[in-house]
């Protein structure tokens, strides 16, 4: 036997099934989305380097698979190996997230855009990462954003957006996690954390669903042990509420789970938010959450995070991140962005059967392929999906397999007799 | 003002109005041929580089990008430099194809697939050739491929699929040139060139189109004068036929423009194929062509190439490739194939606006999201697509802008008054 030939590790081939019902899920995406004034834009997979490793993406930089430069020789190879930089050699790299293209493509853009700029951007990205149970070094993201627009409506879009998506794909029972960077902020400053290290105890509480209050406390002592202690406590008064499902969003349950004299300009806007998204569908519930973090640093107010009760991390998120998108235009420009988590979605969704009704045609060895065109076309005109088979010596086992394939309706042309055949319930 | 932001060079971004072209473009292939019984597949973008260089992709393999491995240290950079050879550093490429990825993607996956399988795959493909105009370093490519089917039932199945696509694209006037490569064979035996110079002589004859006879004449003399010679003869016998658009495809049309005693299986399977092609759209013809070579060394038996009037070079093609699915296999599959030319003919069809109506909904600076959410969803429910826009000092020229941008209805959401606005035409 020939040895195995895979895909290159950490990234997948979609059988017919599985690609079906990405594709039917995108469709879905795509039309809520569009149905709510977002309009759908392409980047190329490769970014130039510098853009890549410009600092916007965090953590996820040093993922970035780096593209080599073309018809590089020798002598080159020797100079880069001398300055041990690999990145030397790559003029390119494949993407790893939306945001920074996004970024780049605004400023390449923007005088072909809208003032307010509504944004849909789905796509496969790449991280070099170890390959481990549900992380892949290909896969979809899905993003929408609105570029340009200062105020509150920006939020109120895209989490009513992506709460439709979310119903549409048939989702129950998400509940959308909020809070807003000012308020974190707020915490940090009661605690008297110095504010030089806020990023690194952000990170730190980001862990609370994995290493528990304790572990945050621990691992915040060499930032000051005083300060963690009064986080400690500020966090263990949080947690029951976080348990039953996080705080409501009325300004007393905001301010119910938070010490006094916290930014109130804030509180007055998330309890707002929630006011403004009074209309959304069932399956969405909006809860306070003041130890939600995210992990980009470069968020600067709202932020906010899908949890589902099936999926054991979040299974989408975004924030406001006003500092970021004009980057590469040199000027700041307002930014809001909302993204689903597409690979894990699919995880939660229901089974379900593709729309054409897929029809089974079996022929014996003889039959003409134009005769077995002609019965195609007249079952396809009739708005079927079909395939031909050649009638196999074990009939039951070849219809076992086509029923297991969704096939729903068999028919047999033979050499002679009706051109377009009767079907048969295949079951 | 800051310097241009550019994608990296030969790569685009797609502004809206060209992504919801290209979606709608690609919407209608994949239901065209889901219900010709294609099954889409996917395959990763990265491929190992052993396969994209294992001789399947001829001059294409030249043009894969090359990817780093990661973490690679200075002496191992050292190492590679010393044999001079790049690709040592890069155990992953970008696929120029998407024929060499569904070789693989057979050999791993066979045993989950039908005993007949009929692929479509759609996806970027990526090429590091020098830009120039109508060549793109990223872009799609839309394959069907039989595989598993001797028979012609599979040449049949990819020409009645794809005249399908070209139709429903709105793609009129179509030719679909015929050939085989048995007949390419068959005549230069008849000119006598030497077997084993075959692929080079096959080069030369596919330039006829831009060189013409006495070009191809002169690049042919150094394989024998004398065939050469003949060759032209033949060529010049063959042009004014060709000139008229080719030849039909009953034995008697294919033979009149052969010399005589050419592979008679050949010329009389190319006429059956015709007859099963009998009920072909009138968007298509099939013209027989024995001047088609294909650039891909690697087909066996039928070959074919769209051509359209507006279209300087071929905006599809395909055909038999008995020997190379199987090559990862390291067993003979019988394959067929027919690839779309995306991007060309993108260019070639007619302008035509998207399905939902579009609805620009403008607000006064104090109007409050929740009732501008209301308003939008109120519109969405009824089928439009809806966007929000402050209503801007110079009205006029913001509903030009919108008119350009293709919405079709506006109406205003006031601070107070009817929640759901009245809309008026945009025109």
């Amino acid at each position: 036997m020939a040895p195995a030939v895979t895909p290159p590790r950490g990234m997948r081939d979609f059988l017919p099934a599985d690609k079906a019902r990405r594709e039917r899920a995108l469709s879905t995406i795509r039309s809520v989305y569009a149905a709510h004034g977002f309009d759908e834009i392409e980047t190329p997979a490769l970014e130039e380097s510098a853009r890549l490793h410009s600092g916007l993406g965090g953590d996820n930089e040093k993922l970035a698979f780096a593209v080599l430069k073309r018809g590089i020789t020798g002598p080159e190879l020797h100079e880069a190996a001398a300055h041990g930089d690999p990145l030397a050699l790559a003029d390119l790299g494949l993407r790893f997230d939306l945001t920074v293209p996004l970024a780049r493509y605004y400023a390449s853009n923007r005088a072909a855009l809208p003032p307010v700029f509504r944004a849909l951007q789905i796509g496969p990205v790449w991280r070099a990462e170890r390959p481990q149970k549900g992380r892949f070094r290909q896969f979809v993201q899905a993003d929408i954003d609105v570029i340009g627009e200062p105020g509150q409506l920006a939020e109120v879009e895209l989490i009513t957006a992506t709460s439709a998506a979310l119903e549409a794909l048939g989702l129950r029972e998400c509940t959308i996690r909020i809070n807003d960077r000012r308020i974190l902020s707020g915490i940090l400053e009661h605690c008297g954390f110095d504010p030089a290290r806020s990023t690194s105890v952000l990170i730190a509480i980001d862990k609370l669903d994995k290493i528990g209050v304790a572990g945050v406390v621990d691992e915040l002592a060499e930032f000051g042990a005083d300060a963690a202690a009064v986080l400690g406590g500020l966090l263990e008064a949080i947690e029951p509420v976080l348990a039953a499902g996080g705080a409501g969003m009325s300004a007393a349950e905001i301010l119910a789970v938070l010490p006094e004299g916290i930014d109130p300009d804030a509180v007055a806007e998330l309890e707002a938010l929630a006011g403004s998204l009074s209309a959304l569908p069932e399956a969405v519930a909006l809860r306070f959450d003041p130890t939600l973090v995210r992990g980009m640093g470069y968020y600067t107010g709202t932020i906010f995070e899908i949890a589902h009760p099936a999926s054991g991390s979040s299974v989408g998120g975004g924030g406001r991140y006003d500092g970021m998108i004009g980057r590469f235009l040199g000027q700041e420009v307002p930014a809001c962005g909302f993204s689903i988590g597409f690979e894990r979605i699919l995880e939660l969704l229901p089974a379900e059967d593709g729309s054409a009704e897929r029809v089974l045609v079996l022929y014996e060895k003889d039959a003409h392929p134009e005769r077995l065109v002609a019965a195609k076309l007249a079952l396809i005109a009739g708005g079927a999906s079909v395939r031909l088979e050649r009638k196999a010596k074990n009939l039951r086992a070849q219809l076992e397999r086509a029923a297991a394939e969704g096939f729903a309706l068999v028919g047999t042309v033979s050499a002679e007799g009706e051109a377009v055949p009767e079907l048969r319930p295949l079951a």
